[in-house]
């Protein structure tokens, strides 16, 4: 970006407690107590669309949000996934996983859609290290540790 | 799905206008005057969540995606891409490609938010034939053409 340019939040922060990183990209757990598992992929550099990537950078990306899907899914037992890539209010690429179930407050609606219910029930509680140890096992072990 | 399971509406029929398709999955074009360029990328087989696909048929899926968005994003000129995959409603794979533009109905928000205006100006008209032939030449001719 220009020095004239607002500052980008996913390029000045890390944007939450990042739970893996390398060079490319980091994993971030998103504080959301309705929604435990919820992750955001980011990628590091400053890009706005998919296919303003490389092909094998696409690549890599994905395997990291499927990565994450996966040891989702296997933590938090939710009844779907859901995946989204949007940027509109931060052009910078970054994907939601986010554990979706039938009790939440927005099913059947994306948690960005109307409210469908009060609150949720208590999900199971999963501390950080131990969704950043799933995410080593299933990535690597990030470069810097 | 079991004979005695609701039918899935992705197994028994289109679910659009189909622009392109081979044996893995089929591309849609959304009926959304407000979204001109709106597609859905259909795996063709009733599978839940990306993780339940191989690798190679994930890799072969996003592919098409990126390739969708591609063409999208030259024949729409949109300000934005927004992708997403949710099934909560329909749990059979699906991807949305959705163009933006700062003066759309819900911009920011995601087009399953909140309305933001009460209309948005006309937007480039497309012929399902143009956006066909330029799927085609991005995904390769479909094989049975």
């Amino acid at each position: 970006m220009s020095p004239l340019a607002p500052v980008c939040p996913l390029c000045a922060e890390d944007g939450g407690t990042v739970l893996w990183r390398n060079a490319q990209l980091r994993v971030i757990r998103v504080n959301d107590p309705d929604y435990p598992g919820f992750c955001r992929i980011v990628w590091q550099a400053h890009v706005r669309e998919m296919s303003d990537l490389a092909p094998a950078e696409r690549q890599q990306l994905m395997a990291a949000v499927f990565a994450v899907e996966s040891v989702v899914r296997e933590l938090f037992a939710p009844d779907k996934i859901n995946l989204a890539s949007f940027g509109n209010m931060v052009p910078h690429l970054h994907w939601h996983v986010i554990p979706r179930w039938r009790d939440d407050r927005h099913f059947p609606e994306p948690v960005w859609g109307q409210v469908q219910r009060p609150a949720s029930p208590n999900r199971r509680e999963i501390p950080d290290t131990v969704l950043g140890s799933a995410l080593a096992a299933a990535l690597g072990a990030p470069p810097q540790a």
